[in-house]
């Protein structure tokens, strides 16, 4: 029934077995607000009280299904913060993400999320390529985080683009997505600035019948054929194995690569294409997300199977069919998107896409190689535009006693 | 239990009987998506469910519930639109919405929302002071859309201060409200263009154990002391009289006057405020909402009794003092805001606040005189910027057989 490998059902199937960021649902969610003497009201729901563990062997934000709101931010640090100030600020956002996303309050709390329950909150962290020289710690760069190939096809706003520390928060509430940036930020005062921040949407908990893969703005089912926690080679193509693996540092063990890009959609030029345009430059229906080759959403496209015309009814250009693993000696990534809209130009034209985040055990054989493939011959490409970029090294998760980075800041 | 006059439950007793825009909750209200044979899955919740009719006495989005989305648009008739142009764009825009507030798709529908239900969407809509002029209705414009006065804490941007048309558009899911925003669009293309575009969110359906009233991005609750449907006085201090009052034109009749505001909080000086501080600027306490007078949020505000320095203990100029009818001649108007957040500038600082609307029958007897009052002497004030302002004439709602605003248009 459920067709997305990262849709809440599915998670709470599986994310034990795949060594998932826990899921905590239901009443032992700790939701803040006190309980009135005599209320029978039951609770609403299980959109506030649903808690994602900050610690684990991941970080959460990963395999946790798409929450409703996200925000994505990078600092830069300030010029003398050094190693011992990065790991001093590392210690307080992985004390704040643990309290809040157990809905808890931090200390200066300012009550923006105070009745709220955890509702999914997750917090993850991740370090840019500078962050490296500005701590002295070159050695410890993961070679993996070297800059991304230029694509032709590329837009992209350095000043929106990179930074030393990134930071993604979902939650399926906004007021609690933006009391965890307001307390991250702060926390940060003194050692890092904002460099860059977006906000991001998903579709609400809730808004449809029963849980399904997300839509995007271009109207598309977007999230079909991510690599699912079930698959045996699914923890290999994430996230960096125990011990760090042949080519990443050890600090790195559990860790993931996020490539992040905003890509902006022309959807005045999309939407003058037919349905059935639309459906050949992507190589699925639009209604069910099944492959125009037939079936349901989750059944395969068929790559040999022609039209009348002879012609192969998945065109040779079309976005499905370039990005498929089959096609890219097996690269993989694993997709996690938030929409974005951030309003319109004075032309009335809506500066709205994707806030594209994929996962990814090495970017050279996870995002690199789909990118360039897409880049070189994509239907897509004329109807979307990459505006800023980001490659940011997420280590493995923390115990309760450590905090993010630990083993790279005080290794 | 429930403690805000707008809250889900308080709307679904008293949506009738307040004459409110009627609310189909549950099962009934057309989820899109086919059920799956064999599926036992119980629908998730009655986010995606919950219908609120288009068509109505008033126009639905004015005693509804808050929703966790919203957008605010304004549009400006095209040179050559006129009064025909402007009628057919009307009759297209109810249709749209109609049809999309019940969960249907339009036409041209690019299948953004496709899966969702109508999630509680509403489309509200309003005539600036300008439409008028551009449509030769001059003889029919109320007096009422008078020009707000200046007020001298105003730091207006006109390019993001009124315009012709107005649409507040409300969802409980992101997709939901951007598919509408899109949709409707479309339908002016041709005869207007957006003039100003902004997005706004509330704390999402079941983010809290029960309803309650939502809080801002100052982590007040606000909303409180709005009035409520169930009072005597509902109907005429936010809805103008059937057959149009006194002062207003019979087309205005069971229309409301909508004051739109985009207000930035400035966070980072609110924050430096201690707790007590903050209680003190607004006259209640940040947790329960209640009076620094003591009882809970719905105890009204002791103005007599003082503290042991003799000083009143709700200071003179707190804010939920001076905005109180009780100290402004009556002077009541129907507070319904979205939270903001554009992100951060270059320094971190955010772009956040409150859009502010609020419904009345007559702006000089609801925002103009409270507004005037907080301009004087607000203990809020130095924590605030009024950055664009809005003033519309929203007419009552139409009939099956209607569109809004025909009584204007062609009457
Ligand atoms: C706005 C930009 C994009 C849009 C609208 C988009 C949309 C889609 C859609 C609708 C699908 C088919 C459904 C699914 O499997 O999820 C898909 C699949 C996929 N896309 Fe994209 N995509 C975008 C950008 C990218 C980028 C930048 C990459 C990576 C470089 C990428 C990689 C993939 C992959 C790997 C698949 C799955 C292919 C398969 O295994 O069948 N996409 N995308
Ligand atoms: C960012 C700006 C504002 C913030 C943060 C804010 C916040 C609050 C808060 C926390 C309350 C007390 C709780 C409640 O009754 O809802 C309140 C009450 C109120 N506010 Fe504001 N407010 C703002 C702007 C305004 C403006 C511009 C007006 C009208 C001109 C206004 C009119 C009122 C009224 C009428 C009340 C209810 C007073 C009563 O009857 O007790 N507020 N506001």
């Amino acid at each position: 029934m459920t067709t997305s490998p990262l849709s809440r059902r599915r998670l709470l199937g599986t994310a034990g077995a795949a060594g998932a960021a826990g899921l905590v649902a239901g009443a032992a969610g700790g939701v803040a607000g006190t309980a009135l003497a005599g209320d029978d009201t039951p609770p609403l729901s299980t959109v506030g009280s649903t808690t994602v563990m900050f610690h684990g062997k991941h970080q959460a934000g990963i395999t946790t299904a798409p929450q409703s709101r996200g925000h994505l931010a990078a600092f830069d640090l300030l010029p003398d913060a050094g190693r011992k100030g990065a790991a001093a600020l590392l210690r307080r956002w992985s004390r704040t993400a643990e309290r809040l996303t157990a809905g808890r309050a931090v200390a200066d709390d300012t009550a923006i999320a105070l009745d709220a329950g955890p509702s999914s909150l997750t917090v993850t962290f991740g370090f840019g390529h500078s962050f490296f020289s500005r701590t002295g710690l070159e050695d410890r760069r993961p070679a993996a985080l070297d800059p991304l190939p230029a694509f032709s096809s590329d837009a992209l706003d350095p000043r929106r683009s990179n930074g030393d520390l990134w930071v993604q928060i979902g939650a399926d509430d906004a007021l609690v997505a933006f009391n965890a940036l307001r307390a991250l930020q702060k926390d940060a005062a003194g050692t890092a600035r904002v460099r860059w921040q977006m906000n991001g949407f998903n579709r609400s908990a809730g808004a449809t019948a029963r849980p399904m893969t997300t839509r995007n703005l271009m109207g598309q089912i977007d999230g079909t054929r991510n690599p699912r926690p079930e698959e045996a080679d699914f923890e290999q193509r994430v996230f960096v194995p125990g011990g760090g693996g042949a080519k990443d540092p050890e600090w790195m063990a559990h860790g993931s690569y996020a490539v992040v890009r905003r890509i902006r959609m022309l959807l005045d030029d999309w939407e003058e294409l037919s349905r059935e345009e639309q459906e050949r430059v992507i190589g699925r229906r639009k209604d069910t997300g099944a492959p125009l080759t037939g079936g349901t959403e989750t059944t395969p496209l068929d790559l040999e199977k022609t039209g009348p015309d002879g012609r192969p009814v998945v065109p040779a250009n079309a976005h499905a069919r370039i990005s498929m693993p089959e096609t890219n000696g097996g690269a993989a990534l694993l997709r996690r998107p938030f929409s974005f809209h951030d309003g319109f130009d004075e032309k009335g034209v809506p500066d709205a896409g994707l806030l594209f985040v994929c996962w990814q055990a090495d970017p050279l054989r996870g995002f690199v190689p789909v990118q360039r493939k897409l880049d070189r011959g994509d239907a897509l490409s004329p109807f979307i535009r990459h505006e800023a970029s980001g490659l940011f090294a997420v280590p493995g998760g923390c115990q309760p006693d450590g905090y993010v980075g630990r083993e790279l800041l005080e290794g």
